[in-house]
């Protein structure tokens, strides 16, 4: 088997001012990679997963970065769509403490990725032995409407191959209104073995209220998908787990001190479908899962540039 | 109107080493600027206030370097004194993270504002329709005779242009003593429609055992100058204050992670001034206070580089 | 007056790997500001004439930087046109000492100033009591059509309001073709009181071959735009100039060493056009020219952030 | 009398990526210098004390770098012995925050430590008149044979010169197994009449199982060794202490923001020893350990550069 | 075929001052690589040549970061031997401006690379198909016994798989005698079809008199191994060449500002190889090898990150 | 004997912004030392000479910055005079390369220095088996009376104890008038037994014009104080001396590239003085200040931090 995990996604150069410094003051930028899908690579590569990232990135200094930084964390990125025209998204990131907020200023226009279109996926990567699974999330289908088609041909090949699917609505509102999401997420979700939603994305796509409990937040989403194990992230109240015949888990979040405020979903979902993939049990895949987030927090970056072992042994204290 | 605000106080060049480095182990230093009202005006200005900041420079690339970062900041420096003569006065500061205490080297031994003179303050500044507000502190009648003077002199003429006055008392030990210091702010507070004080600054100056309860220390300095509306801010204990009719209003502090334990005075003696300008309750403005000197420690630097969409919300998420 | 010099152009954030690096290998960038006409103008006030730099910029932190820095320079940025779309042109720019090459990585698609239209140019600019001269080049009509309306309209405004005119030819290969470019500065060179153009722009834009003897290049040209003073700059051969009346005049280029190679040429008609606008003759204007081209050379970075004691020096040592 | 302690130990270069990034992302790293020794000589000094650091060195830029940074610290390295063969021995070390642990790449095979001769020790330091105390390590027995032998020589020099003797444990599994520590580790505790073991120590060392009482393990070590005092560090549980007539000592641990969480080990003994010098009660010492080693995990690097003021102001805030 | 050249060596972590500072006062060092065959392997990738490059290195941070900068730069490391032993060679590197020298202090003992066995070379590489060079240096069979067995059993296999060889005899005083070098390296040279040797060490390995016109010393050890082409290089001289028919050809060195002294050896070979692969005749190799050797120079560390577009711009302008 | 050379001298804290960036942009400055005799006493002591660098300075960390680098750089400073009042002076340097000019913004009012009393220094240091030389330079004077009157002092002292006189004219014109500098260096031009003045300070000093054949300037300052050795350093022109008996001897500066252009006057009496007091002839001491001067201007900073075995090198290349 070729690959444990493909994903399909925008990579973003992430440039950050050093020392928490403000955007508006800086006078220096540090270059890092950002983009969920391949946040989530990184994590699984270090967990000692094969992953395959598929993007499509402009061939020049900025794009050729994003690739050696991913594959220099050991994620496989020889299938990305390389084009001379377009551009490489480029995100503006603040990094802060609390009580101030990180800020994010994205400059994704006309980026390279925006423009993909289905028929540039490789056809040879969807082979029922290359990979046991294809991990999507709702920003690309949000990205245009070029995105969109690729990564529902990517999920309709991957189901033709046997592969399982995971998906992490991930909803976006700077790309995308409630509405279209609703929508645009269902084929994804429709196709899920396993789904991530957090609670405010729950409450923004789905209308489901903040103090509803998050038992009932997790019943109402898997009455629409039941196939899917569901997992609702908590920020700092941890996260929970519906398995498909109802069963619910609970993990509480980790204590840990914050480096960067950013990146922790794509390393939670890193952590969870490692285990996952592993066999282990829904709430041993928890536990993965909120360990990896917190791990990722006291991790400058935006990147899942986790240890294995650090990580074992975080599970392992877990009582 | 030209300016909600007007404060005088001098400018210093803070050098500060990186990464909360030892001063007596530093290789490089940061370039920042320091003074309390400088840091006051950045507060407004950041606020959406107008304010001008006067003071007296030395001609040279570390007096340009104050007034370009503070004009940069929105505050307006077009009626700074320069002077080809004298220096610049700098601090050496060590941030620091508890238990240690930072450090502040200051050398600002024969600076320009120390040798500023009454007639120096352009004339044309105080009219009726300039400005609402003069804002001073303790700090610039404790530099010289001379500055005390021209501290003076802002005063009577601010009164006499009709506008209100605020004071934060701001004793420095290594200035004057506490004698002088008790009789050198005298007429500032009498004039003072609103009053700023420190914990420790009530027990050094007006010898008011830090035992005391807070409400009592009002009560006090209230009774020497009860036209004022007087805050007194307690550091992790939050401020409280004290209407002229004698109510009582207290804010607790807001949890923060510290990035830099200096010029949170001045973040909040910004946040206080800009929501009472505006118009709110006392209980409203020590939220603003309270919020803005939190969201300062979360920033580097001595500057109150606030951002108004964070603090808003963090007011908004105070019960 | 206002203004000595107004000038239209798009201001670029300009990212730069520290050291010389290769943007291949950089892991931070150095944030400066660039473009032609900043460049000019930060050149021209740092010599002590008033500045005028017009532009449109999205309202974010990087567009805010680049007018934070060039007001800090001394150049009036009150007249730039804010939108809260659009985005900041980012120009990635490797740095080199001979015999690589510097790289520039232009990122400048859908950026404000390429949606510039000419009704938002503040009319109360083009008085004849406002300017003496109205400075452009060939990069902004290239940039887009409705920049270069704005730009035909502009000039209008200022040739009626009687400015005189300077242009720059600055070909770019990459915003339009040659044939474009010939058609293209048409209306601004006919308009011209200064024109500038490089030896290697003559040679592309109006096929004079490299080989042909300066001031047959000069005089080809002149044929065309006889009204202008034209100046042709040669790079390491210094610059030469023809008068009206056809006279030539000649200065070689200074000695220096390079800590950017970038941003000589705005250096060049910055020192030209601040001796010019004083007075001096064409000879000396060119001295002023070179002078000021050789030490943005020994200037990092790609302003023009030149020094006029140093320039009056270098002047005056020219034999 | 010339030191108050001397010390024998390996002096490491400590090479730390900047700003807590990972080893394996690092393109820099800081210079520091490492080594419990050396980081305990330099706490004494900066406490006031007069401390030898005697060791092994080769005659090179890095060599040098240790002691130009001790002796500019206060330590006296006039005894080192300098060599032009061998190696200086490193540590690639990766700071951390919580969840996330410190990583330490030790690099000292075939340093110029590990191949001290007890020959090589000048004779001239070991006189009764010269010192007070000679500080030892369980690291140095570990580190080679000869290191060992050196370490004896000391030892026996010391006790003839009617020194008093301080030993901590200082298990490091990478140099030696648990039961060639225990046997090793004999001969320095006989001598001791201050002894350190940390619990984890205690429980590989000694096998005393983590959940025994502290003052359970206390009483078995002195068991086998009644001369000594015997400190037990417990981490983020402070220290205890146990007399030698069986009168057992507790402190809490200081709260603090860790900026490094290596070498409050070393920090922990210098500033017991500093009091314990001055003749203070066991009790009071222990503040004075749990203070310097809170002061020092808010300091960067490896080093105890401790400050006597902050950490007087701390011992006396201790209730 | 998998790789145009395959080659063999040490490559060590290069830790250097940034911006010419002393190794005796740096506070901080840049991580680069260095090692001769990588340099030559980046450089070759550089220029569009597959390359393999073999080693043996230590599983950790240091080890990791050379195979990830490597294979950043395009080389080929699948045939590393990693190894939980040993240690990764460092080289503490002074860069300097004439008249400084720059300053390497190598700490190579132990390292993985030393104790490399024949047998643990992949003997899948050395079939006919997988490559057309063999390129090793001096510096290998110099290491240690094990080392120069590896590079003798590597030689032994390249012929039998009918590759070409390529030899750089590059001495190392520091590694072995000239004696011990002249021997060495004669199995390498007897086999090599390219050699390569620098002025100096035709000197010291073959007393060679620096006076000697430099067609002599190549008729001198083209008389010794007569089957090579052979490449003598002058440093700023540039280079001088014998074909087997004894024909001589030269290549000035090109002008170029200096940021790194090292490396060009290697970036020499590369640009030499390159062309030589691509059947070029024996002088434009040499205009190639120049070239390659001053954009070197040109380029901040050790590694010949060279450009082609550079590169074939500065052949074409050799008259 | 204790010392070869004992000089004194202010020290500076020389603050400067890195890669050549100018001070009215700078965000940070690194930290150096400054000061002519400081650096000629580094210069010394590099080259293996014994130096006691005598000054007054304030007990904070930048005083003890300024004694920790030179003894660093082994400078014997067991005599500084420290007090905790004044200040210690600081110069804010630019550092440049031509055609711009270094800036040097001092800010050295009220130093310590300024304050030194002749009883000040420590009798115990003007022995006659203490010192070979007393190295002083027409900056002392210049500084103050109290510092002039110190100077004198030392003078008195160090001639009554037989030692030789070393003297630098080093005029500053932000000190003193070139009147009163040339009567306040006389008494120790009197003195002298080697004499240093740059072309520029004949020209200031003594009136004789920069067009007046050197070896005419020699004879003319020779004229007035003929008992030294007089040495006339003449920047990219090399230097010229004159013996007692009116020979005269040249050597013409070495070819190098300028990291920094401050420091090389200090190095190059270092290198004369080092090489004289070794009792070799004026020509060959001339040899060891130019090298001595080349190597410093490509060493980054302002201290004379040279290396013996480069500077010999050097001085044996010279034909």
């Amino acid at each position: 088997m070729a690959w444990d995990v493909v994903t399909l996604g925008e990579g973003l150069v992430r440039l950050t001012p050093p020392a928490m410094r403000r955007l508006d003051e800086a006078t220096a930028l540090d270059i890092d990679v950002s983009g969920s899908e391949a946040n989530t690579a990184v994590g699984l590569a270090r967990l000692g997963k094969s992953v395959l990232w598929v993007s499509r990135l402009t061939d020049n200094p900025m794009g050729r970065h994003i690739t050696r930084r991913l594959s220099g964390l050991g994620v496989d990125t020889q299938h990305v769509i390389w084009t001379e025209k377009d551009r490489v998204g480029v995100v503006f990131q603040e990094d802060a403490v609390p009580p101030r907020s990180t800020r994010a200023l994205y400059d994704r226009t006309s980026s390279a990725m925006s423009r993909i279109r289905p028929n540039e996926l490789s056809a040879s990567i969807f082979t029922p032995d290359n990979a046991r699974m294809l991990h999507l999330t709702g920003i690309t289908p949000a990205l245009s409407s070029p995105a969109n088609n690729t990564a529902l041909h990517a999920l309709k090949r991957a189901v033709e191959a046997g592969w399982r699917v995971s998906f992490d609505v991930n909803y976006r509102a700077h790309l995308w209104s409630s509405d279209d999401a609703r929508t645009g997420v269902e084929p994804f979700l429709r196709a899920a073995d396993v789904a991530f939603i957090s609670r405010s994305d729950a409450h923004t796509v789905y209308g489901l209220a903040e103090s509803l409990p998050a038992q009932r937040v997790l019943d109402t989403v898997a009455a629409y998908y039941p196939q899917a194990v569901w997992v609702l992230t908590l920020g700092s109240g941890g996260a929970i787990a519906r398995e498909r015949d109802g069963k619910i888990y609970k993990q509480d979040a980790l204590k840990c001190t914050d480096l960067s405020q950013t990146g922790s979903g794509g390393a939670f979902s890193a952590g969870f479908l490692a285990a996952y993939l592993d066999g282990v049990s829904v709430q041993d895949a928890l536990k993965w899962g909120c360990a990896a987030a917190a791990l990722k927090r006291a991790t400058p970056g935006d990147l899942a540039v986790l240890d294995k072992h650090d990580l074992t042994r975080l599970v392992q204290g877990i009582k």
